[in-house]
């Protein structure tokens, strides 16, 4: 594997001629992203960003091409990587590859993604977004981290510890299949260059995580002491937990099933593990469209907050084996196993939108031997073997487990996007031009900018917001500016 | 334009090659058409529709794919078209000609279609499914038309009509360059048959007729007296107009809406024009996404019925210029004038999904010197144009203003149709076992046979019906077994 | 039991002193009921119901009250009764009652109902409907029926019927309760005139009706052959059955849950027996709230409705034993048996809002030995008896079975009565006014009163209706000013 | 005014004879609050607030008074008084005074509350929670208050402020009608026992709180460090406030105005004031009824929400002209001016659900001389004034300004209130048994409490939660046992 390299330019995407269709589509989805155009406007003159270097590993999509050419109009330079093998839009890599320049010209950004990668060459890619080179003979590296799940800073922090212990567990002694790949890029690295995850934690001024799981990685190496510079929680902005985990999953989950089947979602029992964010905005798109949703749970207020939501709260053994559809959206491990699939109907569909493939246990379907596996058409696989009672039957899995809404659509759409994209704008410019008020902790963005935010957001959907009289905030206790609520309020 | 052939079998599609992709999908949806299946399983032996020689004219897609293959199960011959130049799937299409053959030797069905047919190409298929040759040196016509709009309809009293006359009108004088098209068809065939339209109207037992615009024309030439066959009004079935027009819309505005754009429908203001079962179709998909919608409307009693489900009723005057997406939904001309047009906000969507592109002015749009298109994706274009200020501004427009369900996305999902494509096969059994029964006008389906649908359809979904007692039918003075209403009843 | 009497005014109201109080009321209710009121200033001066002698039995409500006071503003005289024991407004017959002058010396209507009357009181009540005593020596009967459910048709046509059979059958041969009751009255009444029912069905011109079961008698009677006056089908127009019947229910469930018990709606599992446009109204009313709602049906295109709209299609045996709450909407009898509440949960409601209260096995509640009733407030009884296992076991049963939303509330709300009694209005006109135009049959409202209705309130709520063009009116081939459907179109 | 005494026990209630009628509601309430049935069961034996003397202070309903024998089977001793003086049901009134006794020989708790208060009275009512007497000769004081609102809480601070000063200032000084009544209260207190509020600020152990409002006020007094006790807030478990706020309102919204008015909701413009879980409630109700609502908001992502929930979001000044129902739920003052009043439709109805009628300005209407007040019914009332064309229009005003859930019906029903109520005894056994482990501070509810809160009444409901497995507990970083989220999660 070679990045390509026109000039000083490195990438590697599918296929250049693809940035026209690409710049088009960049093009509206700027009108659909007011709060990233905003930011543009606000910091034209300021670049703020100057001098960052910042390595980013979020999904490749059209909106991702739009906060890409964000941070590099407040001045930083950029390195771009999906965070999932499904779900980069080849022709929006090309067109931020091609930038101003021509697919024989490019002139744009270093991205290294492609839809439909394979776990080695995801990890290749990821590799590639810290491997800046030398500036006149000096090592250069990242110092800013724009994360989505948290694999870049995995590979920072993990690096870093094989480093000092001088070697890379073997790949064969990993945990799944993903980890084997991890580490084989692990080890590959270090018998290039042992000391470059070690100068990068270093150089890094902090790091910006936007998902639940990514979130709850960096709150772990905090907690264990091991996190190497600040971490700025963006997935906890009100912006982005309520907007982009509910509001944009509303909307994504049907596109997702939609493109993948043909099946009519008014009538049907749909089955959704998890009443978070995530499977509210499950349960209300798919309520909308007339299904009969039943809800599983762990956590007694979410429960009871989906049976006043008029959503019956079941477990999965009760209810699977009526479902027509069954959604995963729990952000934990192991929620639909090999004997639940046994147990669903004939031509049942399975899908996951709670990041990680982990929640089905796509492993047996992808290494039993009584297991069939057709592929109906990319990122939808019919899987047939022998149901509870020895009999054949198959269902239809989406995106291999992997989030339906990004493989088998385009996630979540752009004005979602531009939410969660500005939060994580507004951090990456208060970690990097505040260095010296962070220390290597997990923080939250400050409610003030989370409120500027969402203030841009409604005025481009046409709202007006009532002014607080003096009278009023002094009643209320709060400034007339905001913000305008407690911390612990919870909206 | 020649059609192609191996063997007898006559066809013309995009590209054999996707007949397995399309075979899989077919498959699929066959679980999700209980309607069809369940006629297959109960016509097996007795074949009905053996001697039937069907000229259907549908958007060739995988459902349909279903229905060919029912009618053919049933014992029918049949020719098919689609009846919109971009609704059709070309791997169904595919796979529905190569049947239980390969690519190389095809054995199932002539179908005429592709996607992004131009109007002469459209009206040349619809031409095909009438060719249907001679046999043993006879001519042999078709005796059945399946129709959607009533193209095929209107080809064979519009046909005969010029027979009759000896000419057909030149195609310049067409009112539209769709009529023109029509026009231009008509004069080829009269060039080499002067009689095959006569014959078809002589031989041809019955039509069967989908859509809301096609019964109207049915209504209209039973009027005239110009009928010249019975015709079944599938479309007033309530298994057809009050379940696909309103939840397969429910399903498949949202589908045609995401796949060709990447705005966020909650939170933004739309506009639907019309509160017909479609309107309210859309109306309810689009408020279960979180949208804004204001209705349109003619009717006092549909827009009351918009005010009581929540829905401004406003014109489009007063609407358009707020409005983020504005949908057509009508069956009616000129709804959406190139002046509205110019009202609307930079960037707006407008889309149809009442059945003609003659909603939408698309002829200025097509035609005006001062207005520019691109095309971002196919059936998606951005068309721009200078504002009701002089400004310039570009909306979006879907499908050509075609119905954007069928011309982004695949049209109603399977489930649906399978309502709609089980009323028409009865239909079909119907017309041609009873010839005698029916005389030279417009029927609707009885209603037992309507209950029999529904009946099907929801039990695959799982509900379980309450069996009437004597006492109780007695009670409400019908029969245990049905029909339970009245026929003005409205559901 | 007597009538009171002040001056030529004859009346039977639970207290004078009230009308006060219900004036107010009334007059807040015209604000809401545009279509009467319109209708008052439209035939103002043309006076079409002088020389109407109207019997009246409706709900005695403040919105009733409107309709009266409309009625003797286009010049009709007016007796008026309720058509349920439990369903009178005091305050409102009071006013009625009262009219302009004291309740000293009252100078309105002729009013016969009290909230909470017995059976014989009921029917006494309806007897004086029709008691129009003499005018210069000379007997006066009614000469136009106003009615709800059928009770005063019923009257006058078995009324007849005994005349000529000149004998009543004895009330201990009814068949229920109310029927001996009936029987009762017709027996006194012939005691003292036996040529009363026979002068009434005679001179009476029409009865307009507006309720399910009143229309499906009135049908019974046509086909039959003994209808003795043209009727008109009020509950059929679209303004009424989708109006009153969906919208009315939708507001007026929760109002009579609410107003019966303390229960939240939110999280409860919900019963609902039959989705016509009753149980359509139910169902929404509940889903809004938050509720799980079943649904039970016999008709498999309602079921399927049901099904497309969210709501899982069961038995009652199915669901009754986890149902907190049942609601049955049948129109028909029989629907919950003595059994079924043995299945049901301790403490859970049972109502009816489907017109009679024989859709609950009453009896066995009232008459059983082993059932124990305790009325915790009026209208609401929580009846003790054991259930399945033996044990010991309570429901809340609201308004003995008879209509919850008129015994426990106040009944639909007087925007939606405007409607329906629009409705009436424009049919007692049409039936009087036109005497030769409509024979003994029942009649539908015809479709341009109904659309005219609807654009009255569709204006009072703000809407904005959109006018056709001539060239739209012509393509879908209607008068630009309505009609604008076929008579089969279901809204 | 006197307290009533029947041998020890001392009261004041509308009327004991209605405690038969109050019983009968509190036994099915119990049915309805499965939080403190299931606290009952738990703590019979402990008896944890054996020794606590509470003085009580919540609207005085079938609710409270099932939490009021709550806590005296746990062991309490009560005095109580409603915190609205239009919220009490004068029937649980009784039914807690009588207790196990009769009307004669009343045997429960000391309750001094009435629905229809003067302001004067219901500060009387408010000093007798305070007046426990002596025993054996020695003053006795709370040692617990349970608030909603502040009002107790705030007398006991702002009595002994003014004890230290040895002067209340004259109530002709107060801010509002209601501040001078509570000063006159103040005075006349001091004048009798001049330690009474400095003797109960020493020995209250703790409050515990349940209102916005209340919580807003302790957190000011814990700032200005003058919080003489520890304060729990149990306005924020998630179990009260996205329960209480958000899904009692839905339900007792339209319960207040049903009963209020007879206008139909569907349809109608609603404009609500305010967006937070009180606000979200409201629009979900009206939305469910098919009301068109607009959102005022000042939070930005309050109102970004309610443009995602699908409601526009305006200022008042935009949209009062067009509304026909406007009710304010801000939890701030002066939403609705009486300008604003002035541009409201003829005959619109205007309320309150956020706390304070200091929301509307209530003071102009019952003070201007050119506004005429006429009481349609109790808690309804007319306000006829001229418009802000100089013409005469009138407005319906319900509950005067106050919360109109409360005010015109019964409050939150049984089952929401069984989660804030056993919000409340778990936090008073908390602060009770645990004097040690708290300050003068004020403190949210322990999230497990919180989430045991939320299980038993998911079980109630019938919802099964899933258990997470050791390795999954172990992948978030939870315990198996809960609690499952950090602090910071929002819900």
């Amino acid at each position: 594997m070679n990045v390509d390299r026109v000039g000083e330019l490195e990438f590697k995407v599918a296929d250049l001629s693809l940035a026209e269709a690409g710049r088009h589509q960049i093009r509206l989805a700027e009108h659909e992203m007011p709060g990233l155009m905003e930011l543009r406007r606000e910091f034209a003159q300021e670049q703020p960003l100057a001098g960052a270097r910042i390595a980013g590993s979020i999904h490749m999509t059209v909106q991702t091409a739009v906060l890409i050419e964000t941070l590099t109009a407040l001045g930083a330079e950029v390195r771009w990587a999906s965070c999932n093998i499904f779900s980069t839009q080849d022709e929006a890599a090309a067109a931020v590859v091609v930038g101003k320049g021509t697919p024989e010209q490019p002139q744009g950004v270093p991205v290294f993604a492609w839809k439909g990668e394979s776990l080695d060459e995801y990890w290749w890619c990821l590799e590639q977004i810290f491997a800046w080179g030398e500036v006149d003979g000096v090592a250069v590296n990242a110092n800013m981290i724009l994360d989505d799940g948290g694999d870049a800073t995995m590979a920072v922090i993990k690096g870093a510890e094989y480093e000092k212990a001088g070697v890379v567990p073997d790949p064969s002694t990993g945990e799944s299949d993903e980890h084997s790949a991890f580490l084989g890029m692990l080890g590959r690295v270090l018998d290039k260059d042992n000391g470059l995850w070690t100068r990068a934690a270093e150089e890094i001024r902090g790091v910006t995580e936007e998902t639940t799981t990514g979130v709850h990685r960096l709150y772990h190496f905090a907690e264990q002491g091991v996190l190497p510079f600040p971490a700025m929680n963006v997935n906890d902005a009100v912006t982005k937990s309520k907007f982009d985990n509910r509001y944009g999953t509303r909307h994504s989950l049907l596109d997702g099933i939609n493109r993948a089947t043909d099946m009519l979602i008014g009538g049907k029992n749909v089955l959704v593990c998890g009443y978070g964010d995530v499977g509210k905005g499950c349960a209300e798109a798919l309520a909308g469209q007339g299904a009969r949703v039943k809800v599983t749970e762990i956590d007694p207020i979410n429960g009871l907050q989906a049976l006043m939501d008029g959503f019956p709260v079941v477990t999965v053994e009760e209810a699977i084996a009526e479902a027509d559809i069954v959604i995963t959206a729990t952000g934990n491990l192991g929620i639909i196993s090999f004997e639940h699939m046994q147990n669903m109907k004939d031509h049942a569909i399975l899908g996951n939108i709670g990041h990680f493939d982990n929640e089905i246990d796509m492993a047996s379907l992808l290494h039993r031997d009584d297991v069939t596996r057709v592929t109906i058409k990319p990122q939808v696989d019919e899987f047939t073997f022998p149901n509870a009672e020895g009999e054949t039957t198959s269902i239809i899995v989406l995106s291999e487990g992997r989030l339906l809404n990004l493989g088998n659509a385009t996630g979540h759409p752009s004005f979602v996007m531009s939410n969660s994209f500005a939060d994580q704008t507004i951090a990456q410019i208060e970690l990097f031009t505040k260095p010296d008020q962070y220390s290597n902790e997990v923080y939250r963005l400050p409610k003030k900018l989370d409120e500027k935010v969402a203030r841009i957001h409604l005025e481009a959907l046409g709202g007006t917001l009532t002014a607080l009289s003096k009278e009023q905030a002094a009643y209320i206790g709060v400034d007339v500016e905001g913000p305008f609520k407690p911390e612990h309020y919870r909206y």
